[in-house]
């Protein structure tokens, strides 16, 4: 075992948990993880208990046996990506740090969260014991802006095998999160984002993707 | 100089732009950058031109000598505490690394984002040229939010002397940013926020934020 025991608070078919989940994959650290499921659906997510793990109320969430939760997936990214000193995930030099960074942030904010706000705000989501406001107006706006995101992310990679650039990154991993989210909520990939559609198939073929439900098999169990 | 030549798009009042010119001074490279200025009440930010080197059409953007563009904040900040090998903003190991991101990302979404959604749709913003799309209900909705998150904050600096912990990180100063933001917009530190407003004075001791007006002036001169 590498570093703490790890407990993941997520939710096994959690777009945000997926990323998580592949990341661990990736870093060969899922078997040292006691997954805890926190069930989106009933809303466990915002109790006062779970406030108090993470005030943003989102999963998942990283616990360490010391106690330390890190919650935010580019956080638990960095943190699993750092424990063998080996950064594959986050960038070894400067400049692939910053721009995997950028990247990931460019897919969450152009494409995952906007699928998300659209999900809870112009959708039932996870229904009316828990989506308490929306805003239905700014979720279809939301909506045009991750179709939108979809078409800039094809455009990228028309250029480049990978989204930051020439090798598999966190950011890769941020858009698939964006587009197991868009497949949730009917959002498919426009017909003409051939390249995104190219990327997004030679990415199911990586075991950490691949893998993702099966992996996901013990935690429901719980 | 350490590294490639950079150069900086950002507007200098910015609370974004500030992020970047406080991890700048704190990492002594302010002398190494050329700021170029980009007229956020012309929307310049938002021009095709602008656009073709930042998506998301947001400042600051990082340009590197190899053409490489870097946006967002905390992207660009890794790129800068990366360059000499010590960092001292985003952690060094494992755990810091992930309390530092995680705090950071709770900064922006529960304060700084929360902010700057309010001042773009629930205020005149940048002005009707600039704000094309405004949902005022959306903005007063995040204009409570960062007013809770000030209080957040409040609460962990009422335990540890810092955003993150024992050490000022990236995560106070993306809360700087937040409060920058805010003081722009007239929503105050709430009165009973006293680790906060302990805090935030303590952070106009530090050269990176007292003299963080000055370093803009000669930008401003472009």
């Amino acid at each position: 075992m590498i570093g703490d025991s790890m407990k993941i608070y997520d939710w096994p078919t959690g777009p945000y948990p997926a990323r998580v989940r592949i990341a661990l994959a990736e870093k060969t650290l899922g078997s040292e993880v006691e997954f805890v499921s926190v069930d989106l659906w009933k809303g466990e997510h915002k109790t006062p208990a779970f406030l108090a793990k993470n005030y943003s109320g989102t999963l998942p969430v990283l616990e360490l046996d010391d106690g330390t939760l890190i919650a935010e997936c580019t956080a638990i990214t960095e943190y699993l990506d750092a424990l063998d000193g080996v950064p594959t995930l986050t960038g070894g030099s400067a400049r692939d740090k910053g721009v995997i960074h950028m990247m990931s942030k460019r897919a969450e904010i152009e494409l995952l969260d906007a699928v998300s706000v659209y999900f809870h705000h112009a959708t039932p989501g996870l229904g009316p014991n828990v989506e308490l406001y929306q805003n239905a107006e700014w979720g279809f706006r939301q909506r045009d802006k991750a179709i939108r995101g979809m078409q800039y992310f094809d455009g990228v990679l028309q250029d480049q095998p990978y989204v930051a650039g020439e090798t598999f990154s966190m950011a890769d991993i941020t858009v698939i999160g964006g587009l197991i989210f868009a497949g949730l909520v009917d959002l498919p990939i426009p017909g003409d984002c051939t390249a995104l559609l190219a990327w997004y198939a030679r990415m199911q073929e990586r075991p950490s993707v691949r893998n993702r439900v099966s992996m996901s098999e013990p935690t429901q169990k719980q």
